[in-house]
């Protein structure tokens, strides 16, 4: 398997801690895709993902999978227990709302900023900005921390007493919030105290 | 189990078909949530769904689920093979891709363009409104069209072979465009076959 991606990214990160949690960052070759520069907007890397976006992983069969969700969705159940993405029916459900919730929330709610509120990857890859939206984005953002801090009030991870890919969603969107420049509020101590459980993990600390 | 909902709302529309595809219908109680005059927007369904949306299953330990993705992996799990999510690894990452693909680019963009630059649901509800944005999303919606019809030349269905959630997503995307009066590209001609196939489907024809 490959994984085409740009180290340091919060949606790559997302698939580096992924398969951290299950075992498999020996199995996957990594390929870097210069995304400062652009080349995820040529015609090559386009065949691979029509969204233009990174991370992808192709399989060994040529078949390639773009969305965390979906390439999380694939470890997750090539190897050992769904851990990630939950064992029972209930399970999968909360993790899929908690999951869309984080990342609509939190994590694209901060991209959205950052591409339309902000230089973003610059002049020549942000062909569209609307600031308006960047700037309602950022409050839609600060709002998801409060509620994922209202949520870690009750559980240990977002969607239960075990750690998930909505933990992983949620993760991400607060290093990019970081990267941002949006901080978290100062109430939300549930939420930074569940961000400092979470990069203690091996997957996460490395 | 109970599905709170508004009947013929394209969200909820999903849910349905998913319920029927499973067989589940007769097992369900549908709960009339009154969007058009704001009930999803006061404490009581807020203590549901804090995201404010319909719809939401109710599962009879009180467990409340959002987000139609989670809601049809709930549903798929409970009853039967797993077809509308996937039955392989391999099934589950193109299904869930396909889907979000449809959602990002389809269902969602149609609702952002409804939501922000028509009336939408009244001054009432539409608090927010950004009408750049909703006609940027009206594009991004065409553009999605575009995108599935080139699938469609290649693939029954948008995920290979097999009928799945990532059909439902779109096909309740067309829905709702017919809605918003934004049309289907007069080339996008396997777009048009794919959505007459679909709603021959006993779970969408009723
Ligand atoms: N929903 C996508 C998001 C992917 C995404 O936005 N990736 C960013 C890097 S963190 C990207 O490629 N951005 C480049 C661009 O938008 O031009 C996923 O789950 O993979
Ligand atoms: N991503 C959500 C979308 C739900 C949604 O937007 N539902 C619409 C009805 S089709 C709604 O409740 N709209 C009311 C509003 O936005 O005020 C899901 O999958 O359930």
């Amino acid at each position: 398997m490959k994984v085409y991606e740009f180290k340091g990214f919060p949606n790559p990160a997302r698939v580096r801690i992924a398969l951290a949690e299950k075992g498999l960052t020996e199995a996957v070759e990594f390929v870097s895709v210069d995304v400062p520069n652009g080349e995820h907007k040529q015609s090559e890397f386009l065949a691979k993902n029509p969204s233009g976006t990174v991370p992808v992983l192709e399989l060994d069969d040529g078949t390639t999978i773009a969305e965390c969700t979906a390439i999380t969705e694939y470890l997750d159940h090539t190897s050992g227990e769904t851990t990630l993405t939950g064992r029972t029916p209930k399970e999968r459900a909360m993790i899929h709302m908690m999951q869309r919730r984080a990342e609509a929330g939190l994590l694209d709610a901060v991209g959205l900023y950052f591409h339309h509120a902000t230089p973003g990857l610059g002049p020549d890859i942000e062909a569209y900005q609307c600031s308006e939206w960047g700037e309602h984005q950022r409050q839609k953002a600060i709002a998801g921390m409060h509620y994922l801090n209202d949520v870690l009030a009750q559980n240990t991870y977002l969607a239960g007493e075990q750690f998930s890919m909505a933990d992983i969603t949620a993760f991400a969107g607060l290093v990019f919030a970081d990267f941002a420049k949006i901080e978290i509020p100062a109430e939300c101590g549930h939420l930074k105290a569940w961000r400092e459980r979470v990069s203690q993990r091996p997957s996460v600390a490395g």
